[in-house]
């Protein structure tokens, strides 16, 4: 019997998802549940339904594991903990500071309903975690380097929407190469801030704004930008739409660390991801690890987990015998 | 209290084990034992014992974890399903077609004991295992490669000196960089195995013997050197010495996945590794899985495991909240 898949929300993210399933032989996509009219929604995949958020509750013995696909601002916080009273769930929850309460919210419900929540899942939080606990545990005299890009960056672009004057943005993380070459070389050199990330902005303003003041603000913008080397380019909003539209992303992540008598040998471990497409990625890693929730479940275990609870092989759709016997 | 680990041999490898213990605040070394005269062996740990192999089982209460630092050949098929009667075991094994037969012969032996078992850890097996299998899990339409280098073979090595006339041989498999680039930029590329490595040796000859003969039988060597392309040098054994006595070796797994409506979108998920010290680092991993097999058996688990059976954070001294504080 497949895996029965809800979606929650019907973004980039459940889209993606929607088409991950299609490449896991042993999961059917069960239902789509929005916010929206069910009505004025289409789906990609013929013959499923969708259903109004507000009823999920009553399939809950149709969906085997609800992948939500919400905001972390405002939807996961509130999302997750409530659907993982009636399913196994699992999310891409990416406010690394938050992470610990939105754990705790979650474990205290999927403990009590007997299901399993996995939170924060997806490449950062998610597969480059994995790579820097891995690699941490096995080298743990080094250093940890985590360099994003290049790729859009939704929020410092919301940022950059938000000045007076500007119509529409788009700011791209850039990972600067002397910073990765030092890294890779093994001299675990203390890097600022600004040492790392370069950011590139282009904006597209009103007419006749005052771009000498835009520009300004956007460089001098606490958090986002001040601590930052970052190029602003005024450009039009055809332009914008033909050229930077895309949702590409991708990054490394690096431990750099010693062993010997006397620290004699580094090694250098690197992680790295190129994604075409940052939403269909981050969609492919929950669906993965959503046969893990389903299968935990199955076993017994409830409350919430993230990607450091979960042994490898629950993810594949193989056994334990082809794993051993072809890729280990 | 501390974990208690027990090295089982003393080469390179075990060496490696033992410096690694020292980076971790919760291991301590109890015992070395050897099949040599304990009295002639000398470690690098003041004041830790070393006993005579066939005395093991007299220290069963005093080790937690026996790492079984032999070789796959000939020792670890017997040695790891012995000592799984009497201690929870971790061992290296790496012929990667005779896994499966090693999985079940310890498995038994350790369901039996009710201890834990991990056999082939290190970085391929190991490492790079977990690479294979968590990319393919989450990008199951693609394809996965493997390239090892630049480091010397031990095996390749060891074929050489077998043959009439050589003296001492070095053998570095080296991955090709066209080929990997190929790889990287998505192409999907099918590579046949000389399009992937290049065998370079380095070989001390006999004086006067025929060297034409030597390069050829290297050359032509079914298996080991038929089917590459490969580079043959003699040197001296004071080159051997200086130049070839290194013991770095590394590689990389990369796999080229696609998702989409019509697989429009390409993704490239790449683990690499620089190790300045083969036996070092096989070694670390090898002590945070030691730190794992002591864990899952105070919980109750028993039998045969390998890395895709361990969750991640088993292999860490730090605590769930720590981790997800810090590194999710």
């Amino acid at each position: 019997m497949s895996i029965r898949i809800g979606i929650f929300g019907y973004g980039n993210l459940a889209k993606g998802v929607e088409l991950a399933i299609r490449k896991c032989p042993d999961m059917e996509l069960a239902a789509v549940f929005t916010r929206r009219d069910p009505a004025g929604v289409t789906i990609k995949t013929p013959g499923v339904p969708v259903y109004h958020a507000d009823d999920a509750v009553k399939y809950k013995d149709d969906i085997d594991v609800m992948v939500l696909c919400g905001g972390s601002a405002t939807d996961l916080p509130v999302q997750t903990p409530e659907m993982a009273k009636y399913f196994n769930v699992i999310d891409s929850f990416d406010t690394h500071a938050k992470i610990p309460q939105h754990f705790e919210n979650v474990d205290k419900v999927a403990t009590e309903s007997g299901k399993v929540g996995i939170i924060s899942v997806g490449w950062d939080p998610g597969m480059f975690s994995l790579n820097r606990m891995y690699a941490g545990a096995v080298l743990p005299d080094g250093e940890d380097y985590t360099f994003w890009g290049k790729g859009v960056s939704q929020g410092h672009s919301d940022a950059i929407r938000r000045i007076e004057g500007v119509i529409d943005a788009r700011q791209y993380t850039i990972p600067k190469e002397e910073a990765l070459e030092a890294v890779r070389s093994g001299k675990n050199p203390a890097l600022s801030t600004r040492d790392k990330h370069l950011r590139e902005c282009f904006v597209v303003a009103e007419e006749g704004a005052d771009l000498e003041r835009i520009k300004n603000e956007i460089v001098t913008m606490p958090n986002y930008f001040a601590d930052y080397d970052t190029i602003v380019n005024f450009i039009s909003m055809d332009e914008l739409k033909k050229n930077h539209s895309g949702i590409a992303h991708g990054g490394f992540v690096i431990r750099s660390g010693k062993t010997g008598e006397n620290g004699e040998n580094k090694h250098i471990i690197e992680y790295s991801l190129k994604l075409d497409s940052n939403p269909e990625f981050t969609a492919s890693v929950l669906t993965a690890y959503a046969r893990a929730a389903y299968r935990l479940n199955k076993e017994g275990a409830k409350g919430c987990k993230t990607v450091f609870d979960i042994a490898p092989a629950y993810l594949s759709d193989k056994s334990g015998e082809e794993l051993r016997a072809h890729l280990l």
